[in-house]
């Protein structure tokens, strides 16, 4: 097994950094390493904002549900689905602009990823930890105000950056069997291996809690989808130019 | 710079790949590195089809827009967002299942691509080629049919993996100032970067086709976002469960 398959296999999220900055030239070597993800039809659809600004970064904290850690890692940016910086030529070479399909959104939106991930791994190899900060959907609104994003621009999830100043453990995946499928969806055998599985979380987060009785991944996932889920941001969406047809 | 940094900027896609077999202790060890990305709210929302039965392989391979390798490759598997493993124990608990809003739809489109990235990364690291195949939402209708996708999972897209058959250059990416910006989206100076950015895509084309114009990295997408892109995902979206509400 290669290094980089361990390294991959021991991600967590990190949610307490030291001081330690990281020197502009590394920073921009892991944006660097980010830009090489592949990208759907060379779109490159993909923009970051590094948010610096204490002032704006106590904002986005806030706005995330009260994650301290945005203010306080090291780096912070936000990645975005960015249809603006190529529609723009639509104008310039005289072509109707019609980037607003369900199908473009997707091609921007997994280009985002796919280069956030590149960050995370170029950002873990070197030692720095990373937490994804998805919350930044719960006022999509108010931080592209902030980040005075255009039409065509979406904030996807932001990404604290710095050097770890706690150690937590690698938490449990679904058995590899239920995710993984031969030639068809099939579902057969996995209600009893996810039942395994449920109480190896259990036992995971009974120890992070110190007792109690633990919560297990069916219990926390199906709370998840039996709720309206951000349900602002279709109009958000459609109000920056993603119509979704 | 570490290794793996390297190893991210060396990134290309591969389209032609040797007849050795990818052993099943390591691609299984490829999963679970790529299980390790981050995963919004624990949902885990990713499910890997994995097709070896050479028929289907054809099919799809045509139904991507007529991909050879998507046929020939040692391995080749359709990534899907899948909502529907979580959703079941909506029922099992007595919850209703709101788990279409589009917000679910970001969430599991994220975190398969997350996912995937970390395959790409592992594999490439054991010198492994990739190739991402979106063309499979050419007829994700038929590419669902043909992997027996049920309701609340749709094929965001294909990865063909094998031992690489050729060495192509790496492509030129938009310099860092224009996807990366300071504090806010400002556009101030993209358009002269953006330029020479232009001139350095037809010079990776010319060399590549061996004479001719070249074409621009603008010219490709802004054509790309004048046409209509896949106008039938709405629809088929909708039909999987995916409500966009």
């Amino acid at each position: 097994m290669s290094s980089v398959i361990e390294l991959l296999k021991s991600h967590r999220s990190i949610r307490k950094f030291t001081d330690q900055a990281i020197s502009p030239e590394l920073f921009e070597d892991l944006i660097v390493a980010g830009q090489a993800a592949a990208t759907s039809s060379f779109l490159q659809g993909s923009t970051i904002i590094r948010v610096t600004n204490p002032t704006t970064r106590e904002k986005i904290a806030e706005l995330a549900g009260g994650q301290p850690y945005v203010a306080s890692a090291a780096e912070f940016m936000v990645f975005c689905a960015d249809l603006k910086r190529a529609g723009n030529y639509c104008e310039q070479y005289g072509k109707p602009f019609e980037g607003d399909y369900t199908e473009h959104f997707i091609i921007a939106t997994v280009d985002v990823a796919l280069m956030a991930q590149n960050v995370v791994t170029a950002a873990e190899s070197v030692g720095l930890g990373i937490c994804y900060i998805g919350g930044i959907r719960n006022n999509p609104g108010s931080v592209s105000e902030l980040l005075e994003l255009p039409k065509g621009v979406f904030p996807v999830f932001g990404l604290c950056l710095g050097y770890p100043d706690q150690d937590p453990e690698v938490k449990p995946r679904l058995p590899v069997q239920v995710i993984l499928k031969q030639e068809v969806y099939n579902e057969s055998g996995d209600k009893q291996s996810i039942a395994a599985y449920d109480e190896q979380v259990r036992e995971y987060y009974r120890l992070r809690t110190g007792g109690g009785h633990g919560i297990s991944w069916t219990e926390q996932v199906s709370t998840l989808l039996s709720e309206k889920c951000r349900p602002h941001m279709k109009e958000f969406l459609e109000g920056q130019g993603f119509k979704f047809r």
